[in-house]
């Protein structure tokens, strides 16, 4: 019996991470083999990652057949999981998500704002292509979509192509749940938090350690400072009104929407001082294939846990193991909301504790959103509905209403300027932009 | 540390049975107290059962204290669970729910029908004030209801009482469960179904087996005519055309909805030939109670199986150990819906798989109900909620409503005539219909 | 500037009916073209209304060009109102419809229960193709559906064809306005009832004389015995306590759903005694045809008002110049619900008042449905569904399921033979179904 | 017959302008009696007035008993209609609801943001008194509420008051109809427009001139320039890309939400210059009020035009008209939307065409929320909630959700400097806030 694995953006400098991952579980999750994807452009990186993953396997000494290839089709023959981690047009597209807004008064921001939107608009056709392979080439394949914005990304795929077979995942409830778990000193897989939202806009709503509520404590150690952000945006702690009036746990994204002119302020400053982060992070990349290359290395290096996306390895491999073999756990992604949050369109994409199995992600109800985030959660959730719509049409009209319904823009004479600029600095990557209006 | 279990109904037949699956499950779930409680008309039957208990606790040599007592809030006091499995009105009300109707030319059922609307007109007040008690005396125990109409009776303490921790529990999906995987020769623990629906009135949509959808062959296995019925109701198999039509699996009580007239003249002529059921019920107790009586029975009798409830012991046994131990596994019980099936209020009772926990169980979402079925499932729905209506209120138009809109009677002309002889019959235990009117 | 109307079916005997209601409106609603057209088989009753309708326009004296044709496509050209009153399979049909499900103990009825679904099977898949030609030879034009079930047809029009400019109209929310009137001793035009449900299942909610209200005294005049049901169904009267329950003004069609078994008495009674309905109706017409043929006759005859479908005139034709001339006045008509009554999906179509202007009806919010009624509207809703997926895909199993989930059938035993045999006795109207299954 | 009007806030300058209307339309609306209301504070004010309205009725001629007092509840006594326009705490509180937020860098106006929300909490309380004197006093009497922010205020009545007779008003939307229809060149009762949205955050979805979509020439007027904003609030007009994107009108103060820093910056920048526009007010007041007390004045002066509020007269006049004379003619109210925007509650008040019947307006079903909007009006709806949530319990945090989720503030750092500046300084006017607060 085979248990293929295709990595498309396997030339990732993540790529390392979870090829450790398929290594640490090869008894309980027995991937016979492996095929790292890339596009011309990544060729050369993903050779790197290539022999790197080759020296792991041959240290672990396991009987993991892995291969790289720019052939897409070809690689998805016969694959189990497929999962993905791309970045179109890569860091050079992403600094300017983050430059050309912060140099028209925005937030920019790779996930968030206007730098989000193009992000999507990037992806989504491309992944959307890699879809209608998967459903045509091995339609019984999970795709596991790592690739940012990983929730409207996977709503966007859920809705607008064949496959149904896919689930998004992020690193941020895993960093919630373990942080949590460290501030009651707990063990994190007696830790379970009820969270409510989407990707990127998630709430904790409960805290429970070994079933027990744990909430009113973490939101105290919250008003005390401590926070969970990851390495890769900004920590300027909350207020404790702010924790009494909601009683949730905001995550570090959050900040974007109500410090708005702190982050902005503090972007701003950052940028003068030492550039935007597309920079730091292509500075971090460069010394990691530096190296990737050395070929003593056969093992993940220390200095990836610097970059950002800590523990995705972690989700993805628990994720792919339990549907595996069927163990219906409780882990958290992104999926159909199907009823689980009631306030909210069933088709639309949520991130929620859900039982794995093999036959999916099944949703623990959530119940109607808490009356202080609603409007917000929803209102959001119609903008992530605005982006899917203008990634898949290219219309400039509905690329525009994305933008003045994104509550860090907001602002119907300030957007055009700040659009037109961010369509034309992307344009190679834009095709339904570009074809749809005649160019 | 202490862990005590009150049930209420104690002097039931069926207490042998939880007293085993207690035994069974020390030590995961280790019981130190247990407190069967009965009112004054049942208590023979009490002591009966409370001596046979002690003998059982006696040779499983386990250090459980038993005690029985009439003295409900005494009993109460430091409970973890309270289970429930009364019978307001004992087999004699019952033999009048089924009789009566019969006598009109309707369906005569414990639990469907006229019979089962006034099932639910005794029980829930009676089962309201003990809900106020546990509420009052031990606000941290769990009522596990095995008090039929269950669903109904879940609902109404869920809806008007004050107590919020309140489970349903039923044996027909337990049932389903092992019978298909009888049907398709697996462990019953490997086998899952997705369940859609209310008690009683449950429709299986998916069954897997270790995560693999095996749907089509239960439906066909149902086709060629096995079946999962339980020994106390009716068993005329299901056509083939129906089968087709709905892609779902029924439960046996669909009968009296889709085989009405099949059903009504069996039970017609079966009640000429050998009475009502209630009399069989009734026989089956007196040889039940003169077996426990034997000083020399130390263990749950072979006889108890001939009962219709059979596993109900097991059902809530799991449950209970699985709240006590935060298992996390998935049970089916009766909660509220809380948009697990986003076609119902979110404040509806419904069957439905749930991820079990300390803090209670946590739906998965069903999704929208099948189009085939959604208009039985939503009326049903409708029409439980006006029996707890008038459970509640006593108001005679309430009951009224709930007769012409229960599908088993639905005749505006008819029903006067059935209604007023069961109010009647049954007034010692209806304070709410007789206080109200003046009488 | 012209005004065309083209009546489909315009062989029908009330045909004249409609004509005289044009006639009496011609100021505010000038009608300068009036095409009858008809199938090959009503070729005659065709050129006797056409004759008949010249000599009326004549005696009139207005100048209305009326013609007559088999070309529907020709007839269409031009149009601005499109009236349906067609009788797939005829006379003949209707009594199938009527006898079939009788001799099989079930209700036999025109427009409920097994013979109000095969109605439905055979008129959707025409109006269906009227409605393409509608909408690619005069799309503006706005279709008002006089066929019955009116409901479910202008649902499967509004659902399935490209033409949305489709009302459907019913006498019976008139006829109730008219009796309450009389009831109330008030004029018509003081009297507004709020209705509640779809076509032949609407109820009235709420009865305002000069925007006073009068629901209590009406629900008093129905207990009392007054009733409103028109000459063609039967009339049992209310019990008080059904009134009392649902403090709802229900219509005469809720006999079949409320006195079942009472009613099928009744009709198989009558059935042995006079024959069915279908023939008592084929002997009127043919007398009606008998008069029309008069060619002294210029006006409608009286005898058209033993008829059942008085003032389907009256509705279509004050709903045609309400249209035209934007009048914004309420109406009751059958229109998508739009968020009317929420419980009921937005695109199911109602029976509702709606303020009519010349870009359509728009219906006033109803609001909840009220508790007593909710679960068997929304039954029927789903019923409804059920039928109007069956029209279209002609599947057995749908068919089936609309059986099995009829209110009136509701057996999945007995629906085998009784839907084999009116599916062969009206193999030839319904192609969907026999080409469907290979045959 | 008498037919009785209460105006509470009769001392406001915008009275004249209603006593006005009341005699214009005499005929048709025949009042007997009118008694102005108001709290001691306005003394002064209400006696001018009081004069000016009696000089006014007598050159009319007509037998209106006109009376002023400050007993309220002897005035309410027989009243048939309640009128509302108060200003808790008069034009000083408005000016700091102006000034204090702008001093914290945040927009300063009188119904939206921080100033709004204060307004809703100065005001709730007193209208929550006035309405249970109503219900106690006049139960059938219809409250006409003027009183901004109009739709909160109307929301919270029907929420939390005892009295269900409640409507809101607004001169918005009979501005948007006039200055539409002088923008086509059409007479006003000529045109309707379908608005959806809440009060302040209405939007014209469609414009019909007797009954033709005129909405795509409105638009284009629109981005050429056109706009149709009172007197009272900034007109910055609207890009052709955010018209073309949203193909919907918007009303003059979404200019708050989609111009936010344009028009932060000019309220600044004229706050400088001029002052903030409660103090311009509180100079035409003056000078009205001179002008009022002129004893030859027998008529509503000119001069009143230039206060913002325009039209208000007119509006209610012509509600309090249709309700008594049972009209069914369609206006623009606030009323609970029960449906007509299935996407927002059913008890959640909104801005709607309604048929105005003596029981009151019947909304016109509305249908979804269009997708551009839908995420920022239930935002908006939501956020509403909280204020009216805060406005009843008087708690901190939940003032503190609101400012925090509220798009103009959206600040979870500098919201409390901001909110404790402003309850400090409204203090006198809160004491649902400093009571609970235990101060």
């Amino acid at each position: 019996m085979t248990l293929k694995l295709v990595i498309v953006g396997g030339g990732s400098s993540y790529t390392p991470e979870i090829i450790e991952g398929i290594i640490r579980r090869h008894d309980s999750f027995p991937v016979t083999e492996i095929v790292l994807v890339d596009v011309e452009m990544g060729k050369e990186k993903l050779e790197i990652i290539g022999k790197l993953a080759l020296r792991m396997i041959e240290k672990a000494n396991q009987s993991i057949k892995l291969s790289w290839t720019l052939d897409r089709e070809k690689a998805l023959e016969n694959a189990d999981f497929v999962s993905t981690q791309i970045r179109v047009g890569g860091l050079d597209s992403r600094a300017k998500d983050e430059q050309i807004p912060l140099s028209h008064g925005f937030i920019g921001q790779e996930t968030n704002g206007a730098g989000g939107i193009f992000k999507a608009f990037r992806t989504i056709p491309v992944l959307m292509e890699l879809a209608e392979d998967v459903h045509r080439i091995c339609p019984d394949a999970w795709i596991i979509n790592f690739t940012n914005p990983a929730g409207i990304v996977t709503e966007a795929l859920l809705k607008h192509s064949a496959h149904k077979k896919v689930i998004g995942v992020c690193n941020i409830p895993y960093n919630m749940r373990h942080s949590t778990a460290e501030m009651l000193d707990a063990a994190p897989e007696d830790v379970k938090i009820e969270f409510v939202g989407m990707n990127h806009f998630v709430f904790g709503k409960k805290v429970y350690v070994k079933g027990i509520d744990r909430t009113a404590d973490v939101l105290q150690k919250l008003v005390d400072g401590l926070d969970y952000s990851p390495a890769n945006i900004v920590n300027l702690g909350w207020t404790k009104e702010f924790i009494d009036s909601l009683k949730l746990l905001p995550n570090p994204y959050h900040q974007y929407y109500f410090q708005t002119k702190d982050v902005l302020e503090k972007d701003l400053k950052a940028y003068e001082e030492h550039g935007i982060r597309a920079e730091v992070v292509q500075g971090l990349e460069e010394s990691l294939f530096a190296i990737y290359k050395n070929p003593e290395l056969r093992e993940k290096p220390k200095e990836l846990e610097k970059r950002g996306g800590a523990f995705y390895s972690e989700v993805a491999c628990s994720l792919m193991d339990s549907i595996y073999n069927n163990r219906e756990d409780i882990q958290t992604v992104n999926t159909l909301n199907n009823g689980a949050i009631p306030d909210l369109p069933d088709d639309a994409v949520i991130e929620v504790n859900c039982v794995i199995t093999k036959h999916g992600p099944r949703p623990l109800t959530v119940g109607p959103l808490p009356h202080t985030v609603k409007g917000i959660i929803y209102q959001m959730k119609a903008f992530e509905e605005l982006v899917i719509r203008a990634s898949i049409t290219g219309d400039y009209n509905d690329a525009y209403a994305a933008f003045v319904m994104n509550p860090l823009i907001a602002d119907e004479k300030r957007s055009k300027a700040m659009l037109d600029e961010l369509l034309e600095a992307h344009k190679t990557y834009l095709p339904q932009f570009f074809n749809s209006r005649g160019n």
